[in-house]
């Protein structure tokens, strides 16, 4: 079973975006065993559509669209998609009644192109109301029952094309916007439509499309994502040569992510079980090669929830003190659901004169050495932790650019601070790229010293 | 002139790395108002890569590949490029003397693999060597003059293909890694081979390949971005519809961005002027259309930036107090280069105690209203004025979820506060989406609520 990719939307071919969505799917697919061997851009025009997505089918069993679902004019991708594939459609009215209701929690005045959200194939289901046996891909590619009598049903396809209901169609809801995705089967081939704003699309997929693709596939693929702070890309690739080259199932492979390196094991097998056993020694290996530099093998943990995790298992509670992230750090432990019992409040200290008046950063010390140094990162770690009254704090002090360098101080010298239980350590880093990067890996290097101050003087104990 | 984009390598089909090459290069053929319909990603395979060229020719003028052109097995594109061409390569002595120079400047010893990057169509020549007016793209289709009496000489071209020089070949110097790029014209199509890594790329695409295009394209190209915060997507599109179905030169289409709505005006023109005093006319027109909540007509200003704008521009400094999106406004705002004119310091206070002890929130509001409440939305911007003695605070203050939900306070409810000049506002919203989607958006709507107070109480005054 081949998936083909087709991203839909001018903005993609202006550059005004990256396509993220890409790497999301393609290691989702990659993370499947699903074969991918085309990716196509395109904008939102129909004749080009059109043609990708006949080209598609040509090649390729599965097709996932991603973008042009939304309600202005636009957004083709449904309507050029199912003409393509000969499927009318017609106005779903529990589709409808949902975009009503979304619309009317925001508190929004609903327009009438909206309602073409509410457009779906004769015949379409949620894809969470079908009964279980038929909720997922069967790979015999049987009709729906809820088709039944409409196989015949001309449609009014333009150019002359006679257009049938399809095999299948499933409507996928959308719990964060208003165009629900659409899953619709036809001789053998499944179109799988997305919408492109990544926070609609990802859960879109882990929830509905994924188990959908692991059914129909009829292998069981399980991953464990070993992730690794601290040490660069290349080093790690060396350090798994071995591994990855002499591996079939699991396979290995190394993802660069910022400030951090992710080490994918993948394994398939009938059962959950049998990929299970496949992947636990392998993980093991990798545990015992990188030690603490791990933070985590589950592929949903990020690294700031690890960081909460730790502090709630040893009952601390942490703040945090910052220059150059700007709140960066605290943004993303703040983004971890239940934060509340670690963390109360931080500091976003970006003057001299308030590191000096919530921090108690000493005149001398800015004046000696500078904000940019590893005693204004100390200081700013143990005057937070006084301040706030916490177990323990993170400080991060540096020059992101893009101007401001010295002989002295190059663009991109970060320092963190981390104050546990009286001891302060201090890491000098040197990032580079934008200033948003700078900052990005800066916030990151601060999450990750947190969590080794924390195993280095509570592990054990 | 059409140009089309095809990019090389596994490692983008399996997500390894995100395609940011894929961006850069959009924006740039952008930015030359090159129209480009198509991208496609393809792994490092003969037959398949082979078909995606040839696809592309039949439908571009350009076509730019990019990735493959490295010194191991997988790398393909020049080799396969040239087949499907119909040139035939040879080695190129200065090519060869190039590399040999690069590898012994970085002490490495050469690999017999490495010389296959010396590979080069027949007479081909680099080019920064060849005379000025040969150097870009001439739109005649002539031969370069160093292919004269090379035309009808027979290749080896492998399955019976007949293969011909090309009308004219150019080398790419690649300062920054082993592999020199390619520009191949033949028969009014021109493939331009770019390396994969982006800093061999980037400099490669805008040193040599950019000049070469604007010259081939004789027009002009000019874009502006009205940026629209606090007006749905569809009701942007809505307010804009004559003007887009109206309008030729400038185009105008709309992006929904989070929290935002940016409507794109590009003009084409034999001189940036032309293109200009097209342009000028639409952004008027869509300025009075939409009064303030325009907030910039600049594509490089984000909403951060013109809040920091306005802020210098009356002599203002602000702070930050906020709960529930944790420092992300600070953040914003420090991604700002040069933001330390306005911005001093800001408060993450996410537990109660916090609030009642950096922002002085009474006791009797947290516990009549709660912490998701206007009335706490209100203390917080007023106490984050007089704890930092700046002219103004944001406050934030709201439900991310995922629990936590009760009948009162729905999930995603959020309050903003904005105290200025001994004036506090608050307004409620009510955000969807996940927990990170939610902080999102309130983090956008606080940077536009301080925007929008500073312009009701300071403008024209």
């Amino acid at each position: 079973m081949t998936v083909e990719m087709i991203f839909v939307g001018t903005e993609l071919l202006l550059g005004n975006i990256v396509n993220t969505n890409g790497q999301f799917l393609s290691e989702q697919c990659a993370a499947l065993g699903l074969p991918v061997y085309y990716q196509t851009v395109v904008g939102d025009n129909e004749e080009r559509l059109s043609a990708v997505i006949e080209t598609a089918f040509s090649r390729s069993d599965v097709v996932l669209l991603c973008g042009g679902l939304g309600p202005t004019e636009d957004d083709l991708t449904k309507e050029v998609c199912a003409r393509t594939m000969g499927i009318p459609l017609t106005e779903h009215p529990e589709a409808r009644a949902e975009l009503d209701a979304f619309m009317s929690r925001l508190n929004v005045v609903i327009t009438e192109n909206n309602y073409k959200q509410a457009m779906a194939p004769v015949g379409a289901v949620y894809a969470d109301q079908l009964p279980d046996e038929k909720k997922a891909g069967d790979g015999r590619g049987g009709k729906g029952v809820e088709n039944d009598g409409d196989e015949n049903e001309a449609g009014s396809g333009e150019g002359g094309r006679k257009s049938v209901a399809a095999d299948r169609c499933l409507l996928l809801r959308n719990p964060n916007g208003t165009a629900p995705g659409l899953l619709m089967e036809k001789n053998g081939k499944t179109a799988i439509l997305l919408p492109g704003p990544p926070n609609e699309m990802k859960p879109m997929f882990l929830d509905q499309v994924k188990p959908y693709l692991v059914k129909k596939s009829g292998q069981v693929f399980l991953s464990a994502v070993v992730k690794i702070c601290g040490v660069g890309e290349s080093s790690v690739e060396t350090r798994v040569l071995d591994l990855v080259d002499s591996q079939t199932n699991p396979t290995i492979a190394t993802y660069a992510k910022t400030g951090e390196v992710h080490i994918r094991v993948t394994a398939s097998g009938k059962t959950g079980e049998e990929a299970q056993k496949l992947i636990k020694p392998c993980v093991k290996e990798l545990k015992k090669r990188f030690g603490d530099d791990v933070y985590t093998a589950k592929p949903e943990v990020s690294l700031e929830m690890a960081v909460v995790k730790l502090l709630n298992k040893y009952g601390l509670t942490i703040t945090t003190a910052e220059s150059c992230t700007g709140g960066m750090v605290a943004a993303r432990l703040v983004g971890v659901p239940g934060v509340s019992d670690v963390f109360s409040e931080g500091f976003v200290t970006y003057s001299n004169k308030a590191k000096r008046k919530f921090l108690d950063v000493s005149k001398t010390t800015l004046k000696k050495y500078t904000a940019v140094s590893a005693e204004t990162a100390k200081e700013m770690a143990i005057g937070g932790v006084l301040a706030n009254d916490s177990d323990m704090c993170v400080s991060v002090t540096g020059l992101a650019g893009p101007d401001g360098a010295t002989p002295e101080i190059p663009l991109g010298r970060v320092y963190i601070g981390c104050c546990l239980k009286g001891k302060t350590v201090v890491k000098e880093y040197n990032f580079t790229g934008s200033r948003e990067k700078i900052r990005e890996m800066a916030a990151s290097a601060a999450l990750d010293l947190a969590r080794r101050c924390i195993l280095e003087q509570c592990k054990g104990k």
